[in-house]
C-alpha cells in the first residue's frame, strides 16, 4: 500500500537520512555536506529552495522525490528533480515510477514545461526506465561544477 | 570599454534575440520556443525566475549571462548558469570570462556554494578556459530531459 504526500520540516531528518543512502548507493557518501538544520532551513523557511514528495510503504518511509524551479532559454519554466530514491528493502514495487509521475504532474498542474534530471552512466536499469518513457538524453553536452577554491578565484576577477 | 549591468524588462527583446543567436551558434536554431513577451514575464515579473547580466563594449551589447537558483543535496544552495554568450563581433576580449566571473562574485555574495553549467561537447576553446577554471567535468552523469507527450503520459500515471 502505496502513499505518496509532500514533505513538511518534520521530515527534514528523514530527507536528510536519505539524501546519505542515495550519496552511499552513488559510491560517494562522504560527498555530502548538508545537516539536518540545513534542508529545514532551505526547503521548509521563507522562501524554500526545494519541494519534496515522501513516499510510503504500509508506513514505512521508503523514498523520496526532491525537485525545484529550473528555467530553458529554449522551452521556458521546467522542473529540475535533483534527487529521486528508493530505499534498497522497498524496490521493485514501482514506487521510483510513482514518484515521477508525480512531479510530472505538479509539472503539467503548474504549466512547466520540462522536467529534467540526472542519471549516473552505469545504472542501466534508471536509464532503461527513462527511455522506456521518452526522456531525450542529452549526451551532447557535458555538466561543469565550480565550488570553493575555483568559486572564489573567479569571483575576485569580477570588476 | 565593457560595461556589465543587470538586465532589465527593457532589455527582453535583446535577450530573446541573443538567445536565438546562442542556438544558432549551437545549430539548433529551431529549438528556441520563447518570446520576448515570455522573456519579459518569466525574467521580469512578480516572481522572477531567472536573473540576466548585460555586457556592453563601448556601449554596444556584446553578450550576455543568464542563471537562476539551483539546489544540490549534497553541498546546499548555488546558481545554474543557462546561457553564456558573446556575439561573435566582440569574442576575444575576454567579455565571456568577465560575465562568468560577474555571476560567480553574485554567488559569493549571496552564500551560494556552487556554480554549475554545461558545455557543448564540440565547444573545445569553452571546455579549455572552465578546466583552467577548476571546473569539475561531471561526466559520468547523463542528462534526461522529459516534455511534451512523454510528460503528459507520466504525469497521467500520478494517482
Amino acid at each position: 500500500m502505496l502513499t505518496i504526500r509532500p514533505a513538511t520540516i518534520d521530515d527534514a531528518a528523514l530527507i536528510r537520512r536519505m539524501i546519505w543512502e542515495l550519496a552511499d548507493f552513488e559510491k560517494v557518501p562522504d560527498q555530502v555536506l548538508t545537516t539536518e538544520a540545513g534542508i529545514a532551513r532551505d526547503g521548509f523557511g521563507a522562501t524554500p529552495l526545494f519541494r519534496a514528495l515522501i513516499a510510503e510503504w504500509q508506513g514505512q518511509p521508503a523514498g523520496f522525490a526532491l525537485y525545484f524551479d529550473h528555467y530553458s532559454t529554449w522551452r521556458g519554466a521546467g522542473f529540475y528533480l535533483e534527487d529521486l530514491f528508493v530505499r534498497p528493502d522497498f524496490r521493485g514495487r514501482g514506487i521510483g515510477g510513482a514518484l515521477l509521475a508525480h512531479v510530472a504532474r505538479a509539472a503539467e498542474q503548474e504549466d512547466r514545461r520540462f522536467l529534467r534530471w540526472e542519471v549516473l552512466n552505469w545504472n542501466q536499469p534508471a536509464i532503461d526506465m527513462y527511455k522506456a518513457l521518452g526522456g531525450d538524453f542529452m549526451d551532447e553536452r557535458r555538466s561543469v561544477f565550480l565550488t570553493g577554491d575555483g568559486l572564489r578565484k573567479l569571483a575576485a576577477k569580477a570588476s
